[in-house]
């Protein structure tokens, strides 16, 4: 009898499920809307409803199922529960209790989503048969996971691989929403890169095309810079100085076998890939010289697939 | 019949070697000298000889003895082969099969002399109880050790727990031992401590009581900031400054459940920690503010008693 799982990532927007074979294949995926009304009351039962559909569908027992992995935009204890989600509207959520109650009391592993998707790109992406991987993952902000010997390390409050808040960009102009100023999101996520330029725009320093636009995006930085733009080379030049110290840190604290970046400002490509890696060589301690430096290959499939993995993977959560 | 292990701490003077008991209490210690001549071809034999001796004034026997952990100042491959350690003038040695050898066989353990002092405050000093423990060693560099659900993490290059070479202290003047310009160990070691100062005194920007001390040591700047001297305050407020930064920067990397500050300038006490702890909690981010900052209680034990650990805690080592 073939063994499966399903992978759940919970966004803000839509929940993205798959179902996994035991050997991490994908088998299919689909998502559904995430109903954040009503304090995000309808969120688990809509999850386990979906699941039940494709276990119908698929004619699939439970005795088949060997469990459902979840990833969360929150952080997570004891790989259960969340304590105050902003985005999913959840104050105190037992994940686990709650979803499995409704699944046939099958075993639930939730894990926070940016640590899930690490673990993704870890066991089945670009750190796929590597132990010791650090993702950051430079979306509207920075984030990123911890994968120590193959599991997540969440750390003592969840924050480990809060990559986007080390005090590494002195030239912030605005304060995080940490509500310091200076954190490394400021330059290295698109909020704060955007946030940036239009405060040296405004200050007239250089011309730039950027200018003309009313509300011009990362994507139109990278593609202003990459056609010669003055301002815009500025602004990914103290993005890609950030994150080469940035990395340069990370490389004499965990010796990573490689970093993998992702998210949704790694579309930039090789060529900011490039630049980063220019910049981390430039920075780096002899020693870890050397550490890859890769793009992410799972795209939004990472959270699914991480999240499979924490089920198939024996302790690969914390 | 009582178990024993042997803990052993191999320094460029000397090499440290205690008689512990299976709990890891210790029994005996004393200290042989390191014999750096003729490439250190003496330095495993002396210890074993030593080690023998002690067995025979204790009357143990080879059934009794768990094993030898060794700490070692240099990167550790496999718990057993040391890979170009120039403080001992080793090549390539396989410190567990050539100690092995010479003592009945039994099982050797070797790490990283930080990464071991650091595993022995985590598991019976400072950090006791506590499974994740980074350790920040404040001697004439800047080093660590990282703990990461009781075991050492070494990296995978044996640079795990590099810290005094992150890049942060960008008024460095010198170049650091390791030909980068700029690492935090150029303020956060004593070495770098003392040449900054020097700097400062030379450009005479203030004056200071250390100009008329030909050879002043860390501890005499620390004794003359005590005492208000201006210059020897900037000079620890930068050091400081630096040591917040880092330890606000692995407190979003690794969210340990402490941070523990070892080596010869902590003995600046509690007056030094309280500065730490003032410049990391106006640093850190929210989520990691409480972490604790707390002085180191072994002392030059710390090596012995992690190598001791190496043995006694089953896959304590990496």
């Amino acid at each position: 009898m073939d063994k499966y799982c399903f992978g759940v990532d919970v966004g803000g927007t839509t929940v993205k499920i798959g179902l996994f074979r035991d050997d991490l294949q994908m088998v299919s995926k689909w998502e559904i809307p995430t109903r954040t009304e009503e304090e995000g009351r309808y969120i688990i039962s809509d999850i386990a409803d979906s699941v039940k559909e494709e276990m119908k569908n698929k004619e699939l027992k439970p005795e088949q199922i060997l469990g459902i992995g979840i990833g969360i935009p929150g952080p997570v204890l004891e790989e259960s529960v969340v304590n105050n989600c902003v985005n999913l509207g959840w104050g105190v959520v037992n994940v686990k209790n709650e979803l499995s109650s409704q699944l046939f009391y099958l075993p639930v592993k939730a894990g926070n989503d940016a640590n899930v998707a690490a673990l993704g790109e870890a066991v089945a992406g670009a750190g796929e048969g590597r132990k010791n991987v650090l993702m950051l993952t430079l979306g509207t902000g920075l984030g990123g996971g911890v994968i120590i010997d193959g599991k997540i390390h969440a750390g003592a409050h969840g924050a480990a691989g809060e990559f986007g808040h080390m005090p590494l960009f002195d030239k912030a102009v605005d304060y995080c929403g940490c509500g310091k100023r200076g954190c490394s999101e400021q330059i290295a996520g698109a909020r704060g890169m955007i946030s940036y330029t239009k405060h040296l725009i405004a200050g007239g320093e250089s011309r730039s095309g950027l200018s003309f636009i009313r509300e011009f995006s990362a994507r139109d930085i990278f593609d202003f810079a990459k056609d010669g733009d003055e301002l815009a080379n500025t602004v990914v030049n103290e993005m890609v100085e950030t994150l080469g110290k940035e990395l340069a840190i990370l490389g004499v604290s965990f010796d990573p076998e490689v970093f993998i970046i992702g998210g949704g400002m790694s579309r930039a490509g090789e060529w900011l890939l490039d630049k980063i890696r220019a910049s981390y060589e430039e920075k780096a301690f002899h020693a870890v010289k050397n550490i890859e430096i890769v793009g992410a290959t799972l795209g939004n499939d990472a959270g699914m697939t991480g999240a499979a993995a924490l089920i198939l993977r024996a302790d690969a959560g914390r």
